[in-house]
């Protein structure tokens, strides 16, 4: 039987504020998860600055390799949100004033009655030929762009694009995930592991040491779509613990 | 006068259970704000997988990029720690026995009256030539080779090396940073802030849009090493905001 391979993706995040250690990034651990659940394997994600080479380049190395790649910031109206004018830039096409992104933000101000000056006239620039993606909380549309796409850098706003494209899209099968909690440091039980490794290769064990105060500890994780052998690894596992 | 530049680093944070959104990364910021208050400009950040073509396919690429690397997680004793043989791979030396580890290990053990086992030893073995990081906390050394730092995963462990690490690198000039917080949605100010920011072009201007509940408002986020700069364009956009 041939095996499956689920989708893969690389998830960029873009902003010198991250960079600086100033903001918590929270939309990549957000989007790791919720594709890991989709089955979509995340095998790599980069932080980069709001620079147009960096994009270009980043964006341009990571769409070949992966089948999505999703960013996230850097597409509203200040002067340092460049990012739409770099992917641009990246698939060597025009960024244009994309009618359907100006009907909606000329809709929403006017119902506000404010006007729709330059800078937000900005927020309708897109690369020619990108799809829009909806932004339901302040209208300003992200894209996608053959395999890219370019979400809102403000969370809850990058949520309701994500949650409109992952329904969309290709998606795998979920791996099945357990966590066993072990109370003992990981070099007790690391020889022990290994040979289970080793019998049930199709199984990926990880092992996430932590320190408590004092008490220290491990997590070991097993990820498969195999959930009878998961069960097995289970079994061998707390046979270990036991005899500890 | 010669401007002087602050070195440059890449941090990469090596775990699978980062990527699958299990896992919250707290090291990557506590990094890159360290670095920064340091005058160490981090340029890119990356998550990547305990893969050792990963592994040195990353390090070898940001090497040569950046001033200083540093790595975390993966040198544990179990068979998914794979980071210390993919630094040798990556440098082309041999994965040795370290003299110094291991004796710091021996101690350590003898203490608690426990016995070296393979998998504790296996924590003494570091690329050839690195030079140690020592871990006062659970005693296994992390390393650093040439510009690459090599740290724990463990958060704790990971602060402690690099503690003693930033000591005694070249580190730059800090830039200094001062927020303005306008609770405005940053439409109202993005053409004035273009403006202001073509003038002082020695300033690094951010514009952090956030949403609270119903509340919109902005973070305008100013670095620079030159105070009085920073003053200057603190005012022009005080007055905007007075005139808003």
């Amino acid at each position: 039987m041939k095996k499956f391979k689920n989708p893969t993706a690389c998830v960029i995040i873009i902003g010198n504020e991250i960079l600086s250690g100033r903001t918590l990034d929270t939309n990549k651990q957000y989007l790791c998860k919720e594709l890991t659940l989709n089955g979509i394997e995340v095998i790599e994600a980069r932080v980069i600055k709001d620079d147009k080479k960096e994009i270009i380049n980043t964006v341009n190395e990571v769409r070949k390799k992966y089948n999505y790649v999703f960013t996230t910031g850097g597409i509203g109206p200040t002067h340092d949100d460049i990012t739409s004018i770099s992917i641009a830039e990246a698939f060597k096409v025009k960024l244009v004033k994309n009618k359907e992104a100006l009907k909606i933000l000329k809709k929403f101000y006017n119902l506000k009655n404010e006007t729709l000056n330059k800078a937000r006239q900005k927020m309708a620039l897109i690369p020619k030929g990108a799809e829009l993606l909806h932004n339901p909380v302040t209208k300003a549309a992200g894209f996608r762009i053959k395999n890219v796409y370019v979400m809102a850098g403000i969370p809850n706003i990058m949520i309701a694009m994500f949650k409109k494209v992952i329904k969309k899209i290709k998606r795998g099968i979920p791996e099945i995930s357990k966590t066993i909690l072990i109370n003992y440091p990981e070099s007790y039980i690391a020889e022990d592991l290994a040979l289970i490794q080793k019998k049930f290769s199709e199984i990926e064990i990880g092992s996430y040491p932590f320190i408590n105060g004092k008490k220290k500890g491990v997590n070991i994780v097993l990820r498969s779509k195999n959930l009878k052998q998961i069960n097995n690894v289970e079994k061998e596992i707390k046979k270990i613990i036991k005899s500890l």
